[in-house]
């Protein structure tokens, strides 16, 4: 079945309206979806940029808060800059890699992009974090404790370095099996129809699998 | 009429598959398109960049080679890594500003984007252009000289200072009637819908212009 590793910061903006989006776009389409929290800082800092593009080039930044704004409109969902901007998504990246969040991680990223885009709620602070583990009907407490286990910290490293690895360099990405990877909120359709056609391409080969 | 602002520039990779498919999708959605090259390099040097964004962060630039491969082959377009990368759009930019290009400004620019990105040749020489201009039926020598013209040099400084003005931050952009900023070949689409919606809106107003 044709498959995408959807990447996401959880500060990034355009990642937001990706995560509202991308299970519908992609079953209908009928590809799979993996969604894989990283760390975008460390791998902006590799490129020399100790901040967020859009705040290293305001033009870019003001650019980016009309069109963040006009997107969610197109989509129906409501949006608020958060102040301060970019927030850490740390705390919820690690919370996103427990292995109590393992089995709701899309409703779970999905609630912290609301909390921050849509509801102007500090994503860094534990009791955000909280409030939403609670509504998941998850034990907060319990599953904040896990994020601080060191194994979840050495989860999100790896992940990190595997994005650095895929040649990541923003978010959201989406990579396909082939490794074909795709920037973007507006390229998510294109991605799609990539790793539909990848696996149709293996099928069709003698030498691929078969379907 | 809805219209759109298209905003170019010729040493831009992704402004190539926009030039040449926005005349067909612009007629399809009823959009009025006015050419407008323009010079990034300014741009970006006022911004502390002195290269191509994808000169000074490596990442983006690999990403941005098999992208803009990718979306050209969707397109059905030649496309060919230029040598060196960028070239100065200069020449090109002050030719498509002159009276005798006026009104084959489109074909002219989609002949340069062709010669540029699908047949490697140098648009920053003369020779090239020229080619261009005799296949265009047009006086190559005579256009030539009028492009050294000062009145010609000012007009492209007064589109990039125009440019910087509606606050551009890269190419392609597209900007309305009512001054919504798209930025990139990917919101083309979005661009042509917004200015089919501001005249919609326009109309219905009881204070805007009648249709």
């Amino acid at each position: 079945m044709p498959h995408l590793d959807f990447w996401y910061e959880f500060a990034s903006t355009y990642s937001y309206p990706a995560a509202m989006r991308i299970e519908a776009v992609a079953k209908k389409a009928g590809v799979t979806v993996a969604w894989r929290p990283f760390l975008l800082g460390p791998i902006l800092k590799a490129q020399g940029l100790d901040n967020s593009p859009f705040e290293v080039f305001p033009l870019k930044g003001a650019y980016m808060w009309r069109d963040v704004e006009r997107v969610c409109a197109g989509q129906g969902l409501a949006f608020r800059r958060p102040d301060p901007f970019p927030q850490s998504g740390l705390l919820a990246a690690r919370v996103a890699l427990t292995a109590a969040v393992a089995r709701v991680r899309p409703a779970f990223s999905r609630r912290v992009y609301q909390a921050q885009f849509a509801e102007g709620r500090p994503i860094a602070e534990e009791a955000t974090i909280a409030t939403i583990l609670s509504a998941l009907k998850l034990d907060a407490e319990a599953v904040l404790h896990e994020s601080r286990n060191p194994m979840v910290k050495e989860r999100l490293r790896a992940e990190t370095a595997e994005a650095m690895r895929l040649h990541l360099f923003g978010a959201p990405s989406f990579v396909t099996h082939g490794g074909e990877l795709f920037w973007g909120n507006d390229r998510l359709d294109a991605a799609l129809a990539w790793a539909v056609q990848e696996t149709q391409t293996e099928g069709a080969s003698p030498t691929g699998p078969t379907p």
